[in-house]
């Protein structure tokens, strides 16, 4: 793309200004336009060092309120960013509803850096270059306008500007050494540029070269670029998604009504001496994977009162504090359901070592807000397909993730409601709403039996825990989580 | 204290069991009355390295729900840390009401350390203790329960201990370098220890000095000291706190019925002239304190309309986008309104050589908290000397601390809501809100007046803008940002 980039002619001065104008006044307007609609904005900046990225995002700016927008530079990754999956500090950053984040380069610098500086090549790259796509299209999908700028000059131009800048000791820690090392291998920058944009240059988010060596010129190119955007993605908003296709090897689920509950039982004797031994196997092997560096995350969904509480206990009651964390997932606060619906689960994400374990997840986009109209048919039908994408993004980076659905049939839920409802120490733990989602029993068991048929892939299945008796499901998911991380501890051999 | 601490026999081993019984049901049943409550416990564990400080916390959290706690390991801060003040860490840690924060290991191994590896000492170990007292006595006046338990071991329990974690590969990652060294310097290690537990040792946050060298024992002395400190707070939560009189120099503020505000005007071409020029000085001094590493906090209050959002845009229309922010401040959400009221601007605290500008701040405390009635008049009362407490301590990290109250009389901003009202591009500026507040001018008025005077301090005294004329206002925030960090700078060469 860069490569038979054609230069447009800059405008006559007079020109520029009064199109600078307009587009200056349109973008105003349309701040508020954006907040009417809940279009969150998120526009990044990319390009040569000293192209004038972030004297171009100083102007936008100017034409909106603080209120709406925020501005991110993302520098190299923290030691804390590098063990976590390479898109977790873009996906903390994406802007709420009606929003605006500016992003001072972002997910292209760091791979293009990856490709210059420590040769990410062929399966890696294209591994890469897939998990962008996917992101980007997972924004525009949940109704983000992506817009990606391109800031171009050339190799003279660069240099000029970087000499100028570092003549003076105020302005001269701009130039980072990055930046010179860039300069002097232009070229060869420019190829891996130009094979990433081509590369990344789709449809929903495509990208716009910029003629960054007239900084007004940059300037209107920007802003006129923003606000014809702006208008088609207010026009568009009203339109459905496409749903794709399932694209991951799937294992075959059975339907809750075929899965034995009867008989999964274990004597109060049996299950000590068990618990006790897998208990202690399980926080030998906290201490491997926090050596080895190895994330886990463990998932539980299951019908109320199943026992999911009591069964984490018995995972966490074997590890070392330091190196878990559990995240129970109530309904989103405004800030969390502001974002894509993934937002509040990619920053709760563990460190390389650490095991996270989530009481109700991402799931409930296809259950609750499925079934209580929260999302619309559309949303959760492409959920599907984007969280199957999600949990493979988390196997790439080197997660092992188990997910568990604890089971009980109706009967045994009542008798379980029943028995909190009448001891004042277990009050707390039933609500109304547990018994007005019992009585929709039928529509929920429905939706799980779509989850589980489509999101049940080979790398990222769906366990089923029988828990009428809660020590067999304990016993099992013990006995699931050491096979998976043995599993995991095998091939980082 | 250590030094004179005197062990307390091991009891029975089953009189230890019974006791153990006891306590974890008693924490079990505590945790929904302090949900209840709405009483947040921060729970503090220091001690020596392999004292089994983690150990302790996976017992005492087995007893209570994940939805409850959370546990934040804190190793040495990141480079990210470093850059602001030490407290931001643990700040931000810090529990909502009704739940529980368990650290292992927090400011006092930091300040500890300080003291070992970087000779801190004299007047800096002075002001840390300040703070450290400051912070612990601001959290408990605030209705936080705050728990510090020293787990101790004497030195061949510790060999040991090391000694039996280094024979595998599995465990040996767990002593560190720094605890091997404090094994070699012990007593010396001993003496800093017992100075900071002295030091720190207060009526609304004591030590506890746990006898750790057997951990049923130990986990016995930790939940009982627990459960009778939980019963203590919940007695205790109806208690008002002592106001503490201001203890910094204050600077003299007119009423603000006595601030002139005819006169103060510009001409459209003075104005111009002037904000070409103090912009540009304003961008040269960014740079100049981005590479000297000063963090700028500027804050602005006052009446709607005042011009608050067009004088910020003066003041950031000169900044580079990547070295500031701006924090608009609205109602808190759920997740902030359950915490200290500092809590959101202490996690929104600039890195050094950045500026964070607040549009509204934490004085909204002693504004509309106090005239709505949305915290206790005992809450407001005291937080005046909170507020200048937060100041001092941003002072000492380094900041230039800049608070502007942007002022108009009463006519104007009836003129000024007109206009907004009548004009559709402005609407969205005026709410009914702002309305029922002008209603209220009279109380704010005076409120406002009591803010002036008690927290205008010497480190960070409050300017006023008259800004009946705006241009007026924002040539003088301008300037007296400029001053202000002009004087740092000098400071800092």
């Amino acid at each position: 793309m860069l490569k038979n980039w054609v230069k447009e002619a800059v405008p006559e001065k007079e020109e520029l200004e009064s199109r600078l104008e307009a587009a200056r006044s349109r973008l105003y307007e349309q701040q508020m336009q954006i907040k009417e609609h809940k279009i969150p904005v998120l526009v990044l900046f990319e390009g040569w060092g000293s192209s004038g990225k972030g004297g171009a995002i100083g102007k936008v700016i100017r034409n909106i309120d603080p209120r709406f927008f925020k501005v991110a530079t993302m520098s190299a990754p923290t030691a804390e960013e590098l063990r976590r999956p390479f898109l977790y500090r873009y996906f903390k950053e994406i802007p709420e509803q009606g929003k605006f984040t500016f992003l001072d380069s972002g997910w292209m610098d760091e791979a293009c850096k990856e490709c210059l500086h420590e040769g990410m090549e062929g399966e890696k790259y294209d591994r890469r270059m897939d998990s962008i796509r996917r992101f980007e299209r997972q924004l525009t999908d949940n109704g983000y306008l992506l817009l990606k700028f391109f800031m171009h000059i050339d190799k003279d131009e660069q240099g000029e500007r970087m000499a100028h800048l570092l003549a003076d000791k105020d302005t001269a820690w701009r130039v980072s050494e990055g930046d010179q090392w860039q300069h002097e291998h232009y070229k060869k920058c420019l190829k891996v540029f130009d094979r990433y944009l081509i590369d990344t240059n789709m449809p929903n988010a495509p990208w716009y070269i910029i003629d960054a060596s007239n900084r007004k010129w940059a300037e209107l190119q920007i802003l006129e670029t923003m606000v014809a955007n702006i208008e088609v993605a207010m026009q568009n908003q009203s339109r459905s998604v496409p749903i794709l296709q399932n694209a991951y090897p799937l294992v075959k689920m059975p339907l809750l009504s075929e899965v034995e509950l009867t008989g999964k039982e274990l004597s109060e004797e049996e299950y000590r001496s068990e618990l006790k031994v897998l208990q202690k196997k399980l926080g030998e092997l906290h201490n491997k994977i926090y050596r080895k560096r190895i994330p886990v995350i463990i998932t539980y969904e299951g019908w109320d009162a199943a026992g999911k509480g009591g069964n984490i206990k018995r995972i966490t009651g074997a590890l070392d504090p330091r190196g878990y964390e559990v995240h129970p997932i109530a309904s989103p606060e405004p800030h969390e359901k502001a974002r894509h619906y993934l937002w509040r689960f990619w920053t709760r994400l563990p460190k390389d070592g650490h095991i996270a374990i989530f009481d109700r997840t991402w799931y409930g986009r296809v259950m609750v807000e499925r079934l209580e109209g929260f999302c619309s048919e559309n949303d959760w039908k492409r959920a599907y397909n984007e969280m199957n994408e999600f949990e493979k993004e988390l196997v790439n980076w080197g997660a092992v993730v188990i997910k568990f659905w604890v089971h009980i049939d109706k009967d045994t839920q009542l008798e379980r409601f029943n028995e909190r409802q009448n001891n004042p120490e277990k009050q707390w733990k039933i609500t109304d709403e547990d018994w007005r989602n019992r009585e929709k029993w039928d529509a929920y068991e429905g939706a799980v039996n779509e989850m589980l048929k489509k999101t049940s892939t080979t790398f990222a299945p769906w366990h089923i825990l029988e828990s009428v008796d809660k020590k067999y499901a304990r016993i099992k998911a013990l006995k699931i989580v050491i096979e998976e991380i043995e599993k995991a501890l095998e091939q980082k051999d």
